[in-house]
């Protein structure tokens, strides 16, 4: 068998992943032609996934591949875009068969299930890491901002938070919570769901929204930055996970100990609010569409209300009795942490 | 200062490339929002450059900056698209500055030669490596590809080849050629031309293309490949700068031994043919075009006639006293070299 690259490519990546008529040429030309929808935006992003960086070393291929488009996916969600169109960059040190079939099972599962189609790619030897650049529609005006935020908009946030920033720091030698909690956490962070179907379903309510990747607290603020505005939150409202609650509750002194290293506040807090990777969808609302809003959460949309936006510039965090906390970490900032 | 990567994206990236009517939200949010012109096909492609791989070690961030963006516009010329829209993902060991100084210098000035827009992008701490996606418009169905070769077409090249590779073997401590050829030769290589405007010349007349970055007989062999056909090249015609033929002129013996290592066969055929980097244009035209692709040549296109496609497949080099060549490297493949 021979391992060229060209091989490689036609073997793994030339397999379906959604077959979409607007893809006139696919992989295996110098580009992909494709046909965008009359009448309608394109929203583009681009990620890149660095081994070490931003998944653990001993992620399995399969995660991985998953992940390298889930994250992009979540850009399209974040932007209020229907996911159609997506190119591969993957680096990596050795052509090894069986890692690439894991990476293309995970990778093209998700595709499947967006009916997303990979049109091109790179393959390059080098240390691991996956560019995933994605494309998808929006009607004309239609596309989520982060500087569409006014006071007084309802602030929301998908599913729960703190999951996968906690299955981290468990990574880290922490013999604490239930085998089944532990899995469940580490699912959150090596296969995260893209809030790509309760987008959809928000067009025509959100203000701004944004992605969750580098914790709430920084997230949050890029949009409150951008539309020059503040806000408060809620912090008995963050919704937190029976396996984070329960994992945070068998936490023994050096378990707690090593929390606080990282989160020296309220651990709780400070996770669900700094750590990344949980890929939710962070928006805002008006308040004329609350109503339709608290439909849409009891009707199958994952959805916490959170807090409220307001005039005066800043991120508060309140507590139920009133008092405000300060996170103790700002989230995750790739050339912040060594470099200050 | 903060070296925060938020910061270091505002500073560097977010000023113009081109400022183009059809970005209608660039950088700075979780996607751009691009508006696609009515009636057009867009043509996507994506290509990385790793450090030592793609590149040399020692070359000047200017020059990587340049040969990101000219790679893919390279891509954009194979297909014959006009390049629009173009993605950053720059992985880097740490935030140097000076270096991304002079990166953006080179990127934005190619950028904006070619009225493409840098509409977003993702920047990573990890080993030096740099993706770009870019997009570009052609009319339906205008786009060339490389299964249109049919026999009887004249497969024609622009520019010249040979020079980057000649370049990389003289990085490797040869110590020939004049001093102005050599940086002659280093330019070609650091530097690369993509062959937008001669593309976009050229259509209406051409069957087949591609780009010459893995070496003519590897890539014009995917053509050939593609298009269920084969072709003879006349060698005498292929063509060569005097910068090129000066240096091996004036080769000694130990720069000819090691050359012959590379190269053992006909040292300056193999060069022309099977050294990659030089980005030069590889298309067939059918042959009732040959007047006016004549015209052309004539009037500034950098055009040279080098071969047939017949309907035989395989690719055979021919010299001019009628005998075969067979040359002695397949070009670049950066997963079979080692892997075999």
């Amino acid at each position: 068998v021979s391992s060229s690259e060209f091989d490689l490519i036609r073997r793994h990546f030339a397999r379906p992943g959604a077959g979409r008529p607007d893809v006139l040429l696919g992989i295996g030309d110098d580009g992909a032609v494709l046909r965008p929808p009359a009448g309608k935006d394109l929203v583009a992003a681009i990620d890149t996934l660095v081994a070490g960086v931003h998944f653990p070393l001993d992620t399995d291929a399969e995660s991985i591949g998953h992940k390298a488009l889930a994250v992009n996916l979540s850009d399209m969600a974040a932007m209020g875009a229907e996911p159609a169109w997506a190119m591969l960059a993957l680096t990596m040190p050795r052509a090894d068969e069986s890692w690439l079939e894991g990476f293309c099972r995970g990778f093209f599962a998700l595709a499947r299930a967006h009916d997303v189609a990979l049109v091109g790619g790179d393959t390059t030897r080098g240390p691991l890491s996956i560019s995933v650049q994605i494309q998808g529609f929006v009607p004309p005006g239609a596309a989520f901002r982060r500087d569409g935020a006014r006071p007084g908009d309802l602030i929301c946030v998908t599913g729960t938070l703190g999951d996968a920033g906690l299955a981290l720091l468990l990574e880290q030698d922490m013999d604490i919570g239930r085998p089944d909690a532990r899995a469940y956490l580490r699912r959150r962070l090596d296969r995260p769901q893209p809030r790509v179907r309760e987008a959809l379903l928000l067009r025509g309510l959100v203000h701004a929204a944004i992605d969750v990747s580098d914790g709430l607290f920084a997230d949050l603020g890029h949009v409150l930055e951008a539309s020059g505005v503040g806000a408060t939150l809620h912090l008995e409202r963050l919704p937190l996970s029976a396996e984070f609650r329960s994992c945070l509750d068998t936490m023994n002194a050096a378990g707690y100990a090593a929390l606080r290293r990282f989160a020296p506040g309220l651990a709780w807090a400070d996770l669900a609010l700094c750590s990344g990777d949980d890929y939710e969808l962070c928006f805002t609302v008006p308040p004329e569409h609350r109503s339709r809003l608290e439909y849409l959460a009891a009707n199958g949309l994952p959805c916490s209300l959170i807090g409220v936006v307001e005039a005066d510039a800043g991120l508060r965090c309140r507590l139920e009795d009133g008092s405000l906390h300060q996170p103790g970490r700002r989230g995750y900032d790739h050339f912040g942490a060594d470099d200050r």
